[in-house]
């Protein structure tokens, strides 16, 4: 039994920001991703639901894609977050990151039924556009890698037209 | 509205391999991406459901991801179904690919609520490995470039232990 990790940044997205399908609260119907610090890595903590399979008894390629998406777009929130002087949760809110491109390498077929662990190292490129390294764990077997080049959300995300 | 394509690889995959969250015709909850060729590209079209947002009015960069991941691997079953000699619905098994490594650079904010197409062009790489070009438009705007390397299922995935 895997605890629920506590004071995720995704907790403290601005409400318009709050609706991600992968880390979103307030998307009823989404995998409700959550990140934390865990040392000075990131970790994202997810049990894939039964219908999250590529062939039965392994997990779906792209919802560990999904998984490594938004851990990185978490990890760079919660790094500039800090860099900005501020902790998760202390009532400020946190800076909201895209995802500019998203690399993954699947290393072994991923048991299902397990607890998956994304493990976060996070590079600062340029004040606005970081850099987070993942590796995917079922228990003890790392099953993939992934890199997310994450950007400040840009303006264009503002428009609807 | 977009027509239904006909006669997609997905719809021919041996029972055992058909339960893909992603484009398993089997998986009830799945999204049921379904590929086709188109000249000599392949195509899926897939419309988000309201769910999939990154923000109200964008789409999800893990069901694009997703998409991208299944349409590589079933442009890559029919390619190398062709070059078996066989076509797609002529009653013969097609083979089936895992994803290696999938690649997804984000080129703009993608607006949900119009059908998203998936264009491939297929290279092989060697007999049991291919890699699959994708663009991923949203009506005439290009949204998002994907690679993936598909190799045909190795024996691995027939272990549940």
């Amino acid at each position: 039994m895997v605890e629920k990790v506590k004071n995720a940044i995704q907790d403290h997205y601005p409400e318009d920001f709050a609706w991600c399908y992968g880390c979103g609260r307030l998307n009823e119907a989404g995998h409700h991703f959550r990140t934390v610090w865990q040392g000075e890595n990131t970790l994202t903590i997810y049990t894939p639901k039964p219908e999250h399979m590529a062939l039965p008894g392994f997990v779906y390629g792209g919802l560990i894609a999904s998984l490594i998406d938004c851990h990185g777009t978490g990890s760079a929130a919660i790094a500039l977050h800090q860099k900005n002087g501020h902790e998760v949760g202390d009532g400020s809110e946190p800076p909201r990151f895209v995802t500019a491109s998203l690399k993954v390498d699947f290393v072994k077929p991923t048991p299902h039924g397990v607890p998956l662990k994304a493990i976060g190292t996070i590079q600062e490129i340029h004040p606005k556009k970081w850099k987070v390294d993942t590796e995917v764990y079922a228990e003890d077997t790392l099953c993939a890698r992934g890199e997310v080049i994450a950007v400040v959300m840009p303006n264009t995300f503002m428009k609807k037209d």
